[in-house]
This record gives C-alpha cells, sequence and structure tokens, in this order.
C-alpha cells in the first residue's frame, strides 16, 4: 500500500521504517522536503521510502498516519490539504501535550472535546481513527516486546471501515485481533487523550517507557 | 482500627462493609446522622457498625475515607472539621466527575489540578493520600474477583508514613503489596483522576464495570 507518515520525529520515523518493512512504499510528510530526518530515512530505506512536504506524503498516501506533535497537527494538516486527504483513512497517534508549563506536559484540549475530534471537525471529508496514542513508539510497533504480547490498544472513530483497516494495519503490526478494543465514536478518543496524564507518572514511577495498560476483567 | 468513613453511597457502604469484616469498629459519616442508609449499614454490622453526622464521624475515626461524591467532597470536609480531621490520614477514593453536561460525566478539576490536590491545599494538617479511584468498588475490595487479582492500583501523596499506612489496609482488602504503584507526591492524582474518561468508555464498551488495568512491562 502508499502510505504517508506526517512528521518526522521518533514516532513518525519509527511508525514509517516498521510499514517499509512489512513491505509498503512510503512517504514521509515534513513541513519542508529538505527534512534531515526525512532524508535519512529515504537513504536507509531506498527503494520503498520517499520523502516530501506535507502536501505531496498526504497526496501520494492511499493511508495516512498523523505522527506530528500535537501543537502542531492541524497546522500540519492544513498544509497537507484536505483536497489530498479526501476520503482517506487518517491514523491519529499525536497527542495534545502542552510543554509550555514545564514537566510534566498538561494536555492543551481535552474533557469536552480531544484533538482527534478537532481533526475530524476541521476536515470533515477525512476519516479519522484514533490509535496507538497510549504507548511509546517502541511498543506501537512491537508489542510482544512485552508481556507476550498481552495488552491492549484502542480504537475511536466514526466510520466503520475505516476502523477495520486500521485493525488489520494493527494486526501487522503484531496486536493480536482481541487485543484491539473499539470504543467507539471519535469522541472516545477524549479517554485515550486524557489517559496521558496517568502515562506520564506511570513513565516517571517505572523510569521506563516500555510498558502498556492491560484491561483485566 | 477506629475508622471513619465518611459517605454512604455504595462505594462508602462497600468500603465500610470491608472494613467490619475485617475487623475494624467503623463509623460512617453522612451529612445527617438519620441518613437512612448509614441507619441499614447500622442495622446490618451490629456491635461494629455506626452512623453520626460528618463531624462525629471525623473525630471518631483514627483513619478516615473520603467516599463522598467528588462535587460535594469539600463541602463534606469542611462539615468533617479540619479540626477533627488533624494529623490524620484521610484516604480520598472520590473522583471529580461532573454530570451536570449529561453522560459520560466530564471532569470539574484537571490537568492543572486535581481533587486529591484541592482537599489537600484546604486542608493542609489531614495527610491526604489518594488510592482506589481508578475502579469499581468492587474490585476496590475484592482484587482477586478479576484476573486473579493480578492488576494494578495506585497511590499518591506527600506523606510517607501515610502511604505506608494507607498500603497495608489495601494488603488487607486483598491486594498484592507488589501490585500497588506510589505514584509519588499528591499531584500525581491528576493521572489517576484524568485515567476516569477512559474507564467511562472502557466501562461502555465492555458493558461492565467488573474491570482494571494492568500495567505489563
Amino acid at each position: 500500500m502508499k502510505i504517508a507518515v506526517l512528521g518526522t520525529g521518533v514516532v513518525g520515523v519509527t511508525i514509517a521504517t516498521k510499514l517499509v518493512e512489512l513491505g509498503h512504499q512510503v512517504m514521509l510528510g515534513a513541513r519542508s522536503k529538505e527534512n534531515e530526518k526525512a532524508l535519512d530515512f529515504v537513504e536507509k530505506n531506498k527503494s520503498q521510502a520517499q520523502a516530501s512536504n506535507y502536501a505531496e506524503a498526504a497526496a501520494f498516501g492511499e493511508l495516512l498516519f498523523n505522527c506530528t506533535k500535537g501543537e502542531a497537527s492541524i497546522e500540519a494538516l492544513l498544509l497537507a490539504g484536505e483536497e489530498n486527504m479526501k476520503d482517506k483513512v487518517l491514523i491519529d497517534i499525536a497527542n495534545p501535550l502542552d510543554f509550555s508549563q514545564g514537566m510534566p506536559p498538561t494536555l492543551s484540549v481535552l474533557n469536552t472535546s480531544s484533538l482527534a475530534e478537532m481533526i475530524q471537525a476541521k476536515f470533515p471529508e477525512v476519516k479519522v481513527v484514533k490509535a496507538l496514542n497510549t504507548m511509546w513508539c517502541g511498543i506501537m510497533v512491537n508489542p510482544q516486546m512485552i508481556g507476550d504480547g498481552e495488552h491492549h490498544t484502542f480504537v475511536s472513530g466514526n466510520d466503520k471501515e475505516a476502523k477495520m483497516l486500521v485493525r488489520q494495519i494493527l494486526v501487522s503490526f503484531g496486536w493480536k485481533e482481541t487485543n484491539i478494543i473499539d470504543l467507539g465514536d471519535i469522541s472516545t478518543a477524549r479517554g485515550t487523550e486524557m489517559y496521558l496524564p496517568l502515562w506520564l507518572r506511570l513513565y516517571a514511577a517505572n523510569n521506563s517507557a516500555a510498558f502498556n495498560i492491560k484491561i483485566v476483567s
């Protein structure tokens, strides 16, 4: 599949690298076509990898990942252009973390909305699915790293087929189908985004990011 | 031990009943001495159980539980009186849920504060420890009900000895010592209180409250 990964931070590069391993054609999108991390990624992954600006990457991808920083996501997606994302599935991994008040970060949108809802409202013709935002990126693409892969991830979105596609992508990443919980429509992303403050305290208490939650019932 | 449980809802009665089972002397505190649920509790538990208003209950208890509704907690604790709670440990189980906008509830304090911090700031001579607020009360007092008890609970508080006492109470409830995670000072209660929006979506998706999270690492 042709997949665009928007954002060249550690999350974007980790996702993009996994997608290349799985055989996809991947274009990393950045503000500038000369983004060094994107060019590094292309150099390392040769024929399956490309890099460009947000708009060209969005136009290239049949499926899109939002791996930009939460505070910059709306602006990045405006640069990507709704016309380039129309009718496509956008997997939103970003969290609306606000580092301006120091550590740990607070959330800049929460409680009565979420970043995923803001993106869906701003780009109504895009099929936004919130996923994978509740863990460190190393676990996103390698759930077997901890607990024999027996822990959970979540999807939130308004479009049923879009969520089915995202589930298949997650299964290809190594997630067991039964460990992917559909929370409901895009507003349920409030739940997973607002989990971040607990994640941050667990990270501080554990001194490691290699953990995730399992729902025990 | 003499223990006061403030609040006569299902959480308060569940905690109070467990404490009686464990051999403690328990006084349920309510706004009124004639609270029917408290009188029911006394009738069922005879010699180990008493009921009174918040102030008398707080004076009676060597250890206190806040099981009032989050929206009413500060007012209830003002009625309890700081002089009656001075130097005592208060286990705060309440969550600042706001049902005024419909279901699911939002949070009335979050992000840059928490209910637990508000209580600690308002009553500086009380040793506030946030605990057990991340699950249904049936699991609080019977963690073995699910997953062989292998899931986690959290404590947040500024006083080390207070947290040690709370850990022992949790162990007496059936929690394994290793499954009680100390998140740090009282500000870390932001993490556990802000987990509630995810809990509420999991509850809706599962259609059951009998679940909890396990940290897998």
